[in-house]
C-alpha cells in the first residue's frame, strides 16, 4: 500500500485541536480510532499522535506484517505493552490526552503507572468525534460500497420471494445476512431486525422464530460492515392484505421520513430534523408512538454523531452522514419504520439507501 | 417466566465474596454480568446487589415489559439514568464496589458525582470472572445447546459440498454462517476464519475473497452466540490431494490436542494442558511455529476464564469449561489448528465440539 495522505491530514486535523487545548500528545487506544488515524485494522494497538505530527503506533506480534503493509508511514513497535510502551517512552514535561470515553478504569491504572513522572494524562472526549463528523472522499465512497451491497441484498432476498407468509423472521433474517456475506460483508453492522405482526411494534425486537402471517407488517432493519465501514437501512412491507391501519400509519411515516430528508442541508440544527419528522406524525395524531429519536450519524461506528433528536445541539454540515428513521409504534397493534442513510449535501442530500418507499405488498 | 433460583444463587455467591471484602453492594453494569446475575438481557441496564441479597435494577423505557419478565424476583427501576440512580438512592456510609475492568473513565466520573458522600466507589476485578468460571446445569446445557448447532451446521456445509476447490472462503463463511442462523444462532461468537492455503498459515486470518485450489489446508475456526452463550470450534480440513507436510503438520496437531484433551480435569494446572500439547509439538520440531496460548473459557463470552498458557496459573475444577486448540503455522508453508472446547469432568472431560478429527480429504 502506498503512503496514504489522508491519514497524515487526520492526523493534522488532531494535531491542531489538541494545540487549542494545551495538550501535547494524544494517546488514541480505542481501534476504531487507531484505524481512522493510521490505517491499522488489527486487534490490537495503539497510536501516539504529538503536536509536531510525528507519530508512533504499537501492536504485538501477530500484526508485524500487516501494521508494515497497513501503516508504511509510521514506524512500529511490536510489543506485548502497546500503550504503555508508547507513554513509557515519552519525554516530558508533556499534557498527554487519553480517550476517557474508550477506557476503562483498569486500563487507565496501568497506563497511569507506565507514565514517566512528568508526563499528565488528561481526558479527551468529543474532539475526535468532531473530526470524524465530516467524512473525506474516501470514507463516502466506503459508504456508498457498503450500503449498496446491503441494499442489494435486501432487493435480492425480495425479488428470491425469501420474505413471505409461512416463513420464519429468522429466515428472513438468515437470508438477507447470506447476501450480504456473499457480496463482501464482513459483518452485519448490528442484530438484523425482522419485526412482523405484533412484533412490529416493538423498535428493538430482533428477528424470532414467529412465523409471518397473512396480514403481517414486516420491519426490517439491517446493516452490512465491509472494510471498517457501516450501513444501516430499514424498510417496512406489508404480506397479503395490509390492515386500514397499516396503510394509514405507513403513509403517515413515508410523509414524515421525506420531510425530515428534505430538511437535512447544510446549516440545519440537526434537532429540526427531527421536528421536522415529529411535527407530520404528531399531526396525525401518532406523537406519543414515536418513541426514539429521528438520526445518528453512520460511519466507522453504525451509531455515531450527529444526533437528531428534539433536545440535539449542533448543526448538519456538508459530508457528515444523518440516518432519517422516524416511526411509528402501537403496542398490540403494529409499527412502521423507514429509513435512510444520507451525505449531507449542499443541495439536495445524497441517499445512501435509495431502495423504493412505496408501499410494498408482499403476496401471501 | 418464573422465578428462578439460580440467578439469586448467584448472587447469593456474590455478597459473600465481596463480605470478605468489606464490599457492602456490588454495582454491576457490564451488560454480560448484568444478565448472568439477573436474567436481564436488554442493551441498558444496571444491577445493585447489597450484602443482604436485597437487589435492584434499572433500565430505560425500552424494557418495560421485558424487564418484567425476565426478572420477576427484582423490582425495577424505570429511568433514564439507570446506574447513576441506583447509586443515588443508597443510604450511606456504604463501600461499593463497581466493574473497573468494564467501566470507562467517563462513565465513572459520572458514577462518582451521583454518589451520596458517604458511598465511596470500591474497584473490584476478577471476583465475577471466578464466579462466572463454575458452569451451572442450566449454563452447560445452553452451551451444548449453541455448541450443537454449530456443529452440525459445519457437518452439513460439509456435506453440501459447499467447501471444494474454486470457491472463495468467504463463500464458506457465508454458508456455514446461514446455517448456524436457520439453526437459531442469533449471530457468530467471532467473525469466522476460513483460512485457505498460504492464509491457513496465519492463526488470525478472517474470510477472504481468495479462491480455494487443489491442494489446499483450509482452516475453520467459528461459533455461534445464542440466548447468551457462545461456541467456539475449529476443524482442518485438505482440499484434493494433501502435501506430505500438510499430512504431517496435521497429523502432529492432532496428536498434540489429543493430549491436551486427555491432560484436562479437575486438579491439573491449566498450564500442564499447555505443556501436555507444546510439549508434542515440540518433540516433532514445530515448537516454533506454535505462537499462541492453547486455550480459554466459553461461556456468555467467548474468551473467558480459565487461560491455558505456558505462564498460567490457576487449576482446573469441575464444570469449568476449556478449549483446546493447539496449531502450527509456518509462514509460506500452510498451517493446522485443530479446537474443542471441553466441560472438565471427574473422569474425562465431555467434549461439546465431538465432531470428527481424523485428516478429512474433500476431493478437488
Amino acid at each position: 500500500m502506498l503512503s496514504d495522505s489522508r491519514f497524515e491530514n487526520r492526523r493534522r486535523a488532531l494535531a491542531s485541536r489538541l494545540a487549542a487545548k494545551r495538550i501535547d500528545a494524544m494517546l488514541l487506544t480505542h481501534l476504531t480510532n487507531v484505524r481512522y488515524f493510521s490505517g491499522f485494522s488489527g486487534s490490537n494497538g495503539a497510536l501516539l499522535v504529538q503536536k509536531d505530527l510525528s507519530a508512533q503506533i504499537a501492536t504485538d506480534g501477530r500484526y508485524t506484517t500487516q501494521i508494515a503493509q497497513e501503516v508504511p508511514d509510521i514506524e512500529a513497535k511490536i510489543t506485548r505493552k502497546v500503550a504503555t510502551e508508547l507513554l513509557s517512552g515519552l519525554q516530558g514535561p508533556k499534557r498527554v490526552g487519553y480517550e476517557a470515553g474508550h477506557l476503562s478504569v483498569a486500563e487507565f491504572e496501568r497506563l497511569e503507572k507506565a507514565c514517566p513522572e512528568d508526563v499528565q494524562l488528561i481526558p479527551i472526549q468529543e474532539v475526535i468525534e468532531d473530526i470524524r463528523v465530516r467524512k473525506d472522499a474516501v470514507e463516502l465512497e466506503k459508504l456508498r460500497e457498503v450500503a449498496t451491497l446491503a441494499n442489494q441484498a435486501f432487493e435480492e432476498m425480495l425479488e428470491a420471494g425469501e420474505l413471505r407468509a409461512g416463513v420464519r423472521e429468522i429466515d428472513v433474517a438468515a437470508s438477507l445476512e447470506y447476501r450480504m456475506r456473499l457480496k463482501g460483508a464482513e459483518r452485519t453492522s448490528f442484530d438484523t431486525i425482522v419485526a412482523s405482526g405484533p412484533n412490529s411494534a416493538k423498535p428493538h425486537h430482533g428477528a424470532s422464530e414467529r412465523i409471518i402471517q397473512d396480514g403481517d407488517i414486516v420491519t426490517i432493519d439491517f446493516g452490512a460492515f465491509k472494510a471498517g465501514f457501516n450501513s444501516d437501512t430499514t424498510r417496512t412491507v406489508m404480506v397479503g392484505t395490509p390492515s386500514d391501519f397499516a396503510r394509514e400509519i405507513y403513509q403517515v411515516v413515508l410523509e414524515a421520513q421525506r420531510a425530515g430528508v428534505a430538511a437535512a442541508m447544510p446549516g440545519t440544527p440537526t434537532k429540526d430534523v427531527d421536528k421536522a419528522c415529529r411535527d407530520i406524525i404528531q399531526a396525525a395524531g401518532y406523537g406519543e408512538y414515536f418513541v426514539h429519536s429521528t438520526g445518528h450519524g453512520v460511519g466507522l461506528d453504525v451509531h455515531e454523531a450527529p444526533s437528531a433528536a428534539q433536545n440535539s445541539s449542533g448543526e448538519l454540515e456538508e459530508n457528515m452522514t444523518l440516518t432519517v428513521e422516524p416511526g411509528i409504534y402501537v403496542p398490540g397493534k403494529g409499527g412502521v419504520r423507514i429509513e435512510d442513510t444520507l451525505v449531507i449535501r449542499a443541495g439536495a442530500p445524497e441517499n445512501l439507501t435509495n431502495l423504493d418507499k412505496e408501499l410494498r405488498i408482499i403476496e401471501a
